[in-house]
């Protein structure tokens, strides 16, 4: 099984720019990437990574700068493929075996907010459809190609890391190279009484 | 073993004001807790209620108007205890055996920005703490005590429902009583670029 991690190498993450300056959002994305890939390698796969610029990584590299719709589908139109988004730091390799455990044609890994941050598809027909609220879009999908669908309930495959809230996840619980980076970088959580937040010093 | 439910039955849900009136937000909290309520029985539970106001649900309910942890610490000193939050209606009843299944003194389901959604324990010296970022303080309490822990990976878990953005993942993903009370008072999906957000007719 193909096993793919898209990621956007040229101007990643512009809803950190608040909190971080553009070269800052790129190291942390390849941290987060470095994350994900320790991952997927330590549940035995051999992930390739496609980004739409030249990115620094553990894992072979193909600079593809077509939108995600496009390159997806272009690779489900090539056989069984199985898609993780780079920005998932929270990730394990157990994460990742859970993924893989369902025997359906496609599996769903539902984000926060509507997306799907991972999916792996052993089904012909199966196409991706990434805007709006994707994770509806892919049970509909699913549906009307004949594919049985099984989704995965992880919060750690849920936690994509988007937005300066979301940092916290990182601290809370990522012991990866994503959170060592954040820490270096002088964050740490804030509490102000709802959910934890974070400053940085 | 004792599964309670607590729930906050005076002024509940005070995040969800800009959104809510009081009386809906005591609405909307009735048919959340009724979604966990049936996820716990349908997993073979008896739960019980313990709230600070009387409460209208499908399970004996207990008047204590003491703080949460007060509360819970006392339940702890007694024996064996589950406790789930109310504000979880995503969670079904495959979830909740989730939270049952690892054979450890404790069971911890962290939830979104460091808090401890629910909890399975079996030692008779693990104590809760909510301040802050629970999720840390009892995983350090449960070392701190020599219980062995487990956690439960589960975004159904820990999704409470707390802020108007959260109300999104009830109408992606919730077909419960919440998530119903949510449509019939005009609650649909938003898309805005980003995550999806809610809007209100």
């Amino acid at each position: 099984m193909r096993v793919v991690v898209p990621v956007s190498g040229s101007d990643p993450k512009t809803r950190l720019s608040p909190v971080l300056s553009p070269d800052e959002r790129r190291e942390f994305t390849e941290a987060m990437l470095a994350d994900v890939l320790r991952a997927l390698d330590a549940a035995g796969h051999d992930p390739e990574v496609v980004s739409t610029a030249p990115i620094d990584c553990d894992a072979p590299v193909t600079v593809d700068d077509r939108g995600l719709d496009a390159l997806v589908n272009d690779l489900l139109s090539a056989g069984p493929l199985t898609v993780v988004m780079a920005d998932l730091p929270l990730v394990t390799a157990e994460t990742v075996e859970r993924l893989f455990a369902p025997d359906a044609d496609v599996v769903l890994a539902p984000g926060l907010g509507g997306g799907t941050n991972a999916f792996v598809c052993r089904h012909p027909d199966f196409r991706v459809d990434y805007h709006g609220a994707s994770i509806r879009d892919h049970r509909r999908i699913a549906a009307e190609t004949g594919a049985d669908l099984a989704e995965v309930d992880s919060r750690l495959l849920a936690t994509d890391i988007d937005e300066p809230a979301d940092l916290a996840e990182v601290l809370l619980h990522g012991d990866g190279a994503a959170g060592e980076w954040l820490a270096d970088a002088g964050f740490e959580l804030a509490f102000d009484g709802g959910r934890v937040g974070v400053e940085r010093e």
